[in-house]
């Protein structure tokens, strides 16, 4: 847990977003964020972006809580099916590994908005050894 | 272009990373945008979020500037492949129309770090009639 | 389910799959095909084709299920991440819709290999009125 | 290319689709087929899966066409947006290799019923030693 708070802290974009992470491990991780002023689209709703930034997160970091110490992870490839307006927040994701792997891990991902499922997302993460 | 430039401008997210309109016109639309500090992951390279807003948006005004006035844009889903880190910034998005419809209009985007393509997109969007 | 069914039987490609329809109804659909002579790829495994073919009319049926009579559906899109390969047979596709629409339907599929999960498929799916 | 023409015609599947290897060389691969009376939907087209055949099969050899000898390409994940009925055929996909890579390779395909462009693929290739 403290490694990826760790890396999550470094994560500028993270704070940009107001994004918090809520928990991680074992192969599964919840990110937070508000829908901000500054995170929005032309109707007033969240930005797909800010939705893509918190599943892709928590997918990856739900890779990386499989990994072990000295590794990273990068996203190599992310679909994102969006449902329904990101209307009130805060926003939440959760992040889960389907498959684990030594050099591939498929990763899904639900976004919330209250109760309501906003998006899915299905990707690949990519172990790389720290440098 | 107005009507997407007002469009772009009601967008808090765009201006949060710092994007801007470059082009726009016949199915084929061009997005910048800096890597600011405030957009990064945790290696100080461009994060992905910031790849996809940009490459998302420029699909999705690429399918609106094929559409009649007083229809918007929604994107249904989105696909990117990560090629290469945002390393130096601006990058630069242009996405375009691959096949236009009256229900779906499929889209494909390039993003670039200088001349480095970084990633590819490829989504569906649907218009809207504008409320 | 015989409106499923009936579609089903006028699929030339699932008899040549040796595929059937084990289960339709409320949003769930699950299809099942061996891993004939003729469905392999170069080492013998079964093709992702044959793998994408159950999963993605697995997803179509499911939202077919959900829709009006006089309605067909389209696939507008599909993703698939493989996770293993098709060694044994029979494989088993189980797909349900995510989230139903009027104008698209989002669904999720998995293929089974016995016990082992070998893809999952995320995809779009459009209803059209039947000519 | 004959290296991949002898993995081609290992493929049961190929030859149950009556799909043939046009040419192959350099990170680009054509793959033809025809609509055969076997290999259709439920309205007489092509089925989707006949598409993704030879779609993810161009992808896959145009990645092997970049790889050393005593190596074998695998599809991570595939995503295939369809944009019109394979009606005619023969149906002709492209595919090519869009980023190179000693893990991964990123490929892009299109496939193509006369002239008229009916999909677009966008997906992962892993590289593993033959065994």
């Amino acid at each position: 847990m403290q490694r990826i708070q760790d890396s999550f802290d470094r994560q500028s974009m993270m704070s940009t977003l107001g994004a918090t992470l809520v928990s991680a491990g074992d192969g599964k991780v919840v990110i937070e964020a508000p829908i901000l002023e500054t995170s929005q689209q032309q109707h007033g709703f969240g930005h797909a972006a800010l939705t893509f930034a918190i599943g892709d997160s928590a997918s990856g970091y739900a890779a990386l809580s499989l990994m072990d110490d000295g590794m990273e992870v990068l996203t190599a490839e992310m679909k994102i099916n969006l449902l329904a307006p990101a209307a009130k927040g805060p926003l939440r994701a959760v992040g889960q590994v389907i498959k684990p792997g030594r050099r591939l891990m498929v990763t899904q991902a639900e976004v919330f908005d209250g109760d309501t499922l906003i998006a899915i997302l299905q990707g690949t993460m990519v172990p790389v050894r720290a440098s």
